[in-house]
């Protein structure tokens, strides 16, 4: 079969691939939907089949990211005996940090003002959500946060704080290009002491757990 | 005195001050040399009186943001109690998410990695750290944490807290757009975590504290 001529569903993973490529190499901005066909081998028009424009392949390149950084996370806490609560959540902080290090474009456009009102991808939204109660169910909470109320701050402090770090490593804050291997240690220094703060408050009896 | 016949420092304000205005407005990769001129009411050359190109306008942009949001952490840190650490650390860190809440695209400038190689403005590269020290030592770190060691991770977990968050606030993950109150209230709560984690660590007697 020539790459003119995929199935259904492979042109759709074709074109994913092609995006994601060029969103790595040239950043969101820099990517078309015209410049995605090419890179796919497709004609102009075969896109259109999937996407109805180039903020719907990038909400779908932003869904697929939140679906890896949610099996990392999961992944590499799972390595971790459990009942070790707050090594769980550094092994999953650890995982974060490296996913930003290793997609910083990708990871740029799952957080990034980009797609605009974001409401009109509810699949990304969900798979979002889905990430985030990753780390909310590391964190031990009982139940999903609803839209309505605040984040419960434990799981906003824990998010802050693994996002904050990743910021500042792919937009080479801390400086220069981080190394795997540095982002790796840089998450652990953090998430240690986040690990404390949340071990007080833990023995603090947080009001906010149910 | 007309607006085409700036004083020489006056036009550099007025250009910086247009750039500002319209970075907010339509981004930082929505402003041109050519607009900022037609906004501050000068002819399309005038610009190159003070910079080179976009870049080195945004630079002095960026500049000044660190200036104002030092400022801003320094002064709300002093209306805490000296000895009250913590407090000191909690309200600089509100500061730090409240500026960029009130001007995101320019804390975008600030942090993004619009700038390429940020080597090519030494006195952004000062600011920035100058920022960083209100931080470290709000921290009670001793001495400036030097361009090759790694930044002591008490600085790196505060750091990394305030700037999650301000960035999760400013991409509108929590929620829609975020307000004033709502961004204070987020700040106290995650900060207020990251205090419990440094006191943690500093009771166990941080190695790292010379």
């Amino acid at each position: 079969m020539g790459r003119g001529a995929y199935h259904h569903g492979d042109l759709r993973r074709a074109l994913l691939k092609a995006a994601r490529c060029l969103v790595e190499r040239d950043g969101p901005g820099g990517t078309s939907l015209r410049a995605i066909a090419r890179e796919a081998g497709v004609s102009a028009a075969a896109p259109y089949h999937h996407f109805a424009d180039r903020d719907a392949i990038l909400a779908a390149v932003a869904e697929e990211g939140f679906g890896e950084l949610a099996e990392a996370m999961a992944q590499r806490a799972r390595r971790v005996q459990t009942g070790r609560a707050l090594q769980r959540l550094q092994a999953a902080g650890v995982a974060y940090v490296g996913f930003a290090v290793k997609n910083p474009e990708v990871f740029r456009v799952m957080f990034g003002g980009l797609l605009g009102d974001r409401s009109a991808y509810p699949a990304l939204q969900q798979r979002a959500a889905e990430t985030f109660e990753v780390l909310a169910q590391l964190l031990g909470e009982a139940g999903k946060p609803s839209a309505g109320r605040a984040l419960p701050r434990a799981s906003l402090a824990a998010w802050s704080t693994v996002h904050g770090l990743a910021n500042l490593l792919i937009d080479g804050r801390l400086g220069g290009p981080p190394t795997e291997r540095r982002a790796a240690q840089a998450a652990r220094d953090v998430t240690e002491i986040l690990g404390m703060g949340l071990r007080t408050l833990a023995d603090a009896g947080a009001p906010e757990r149910s």
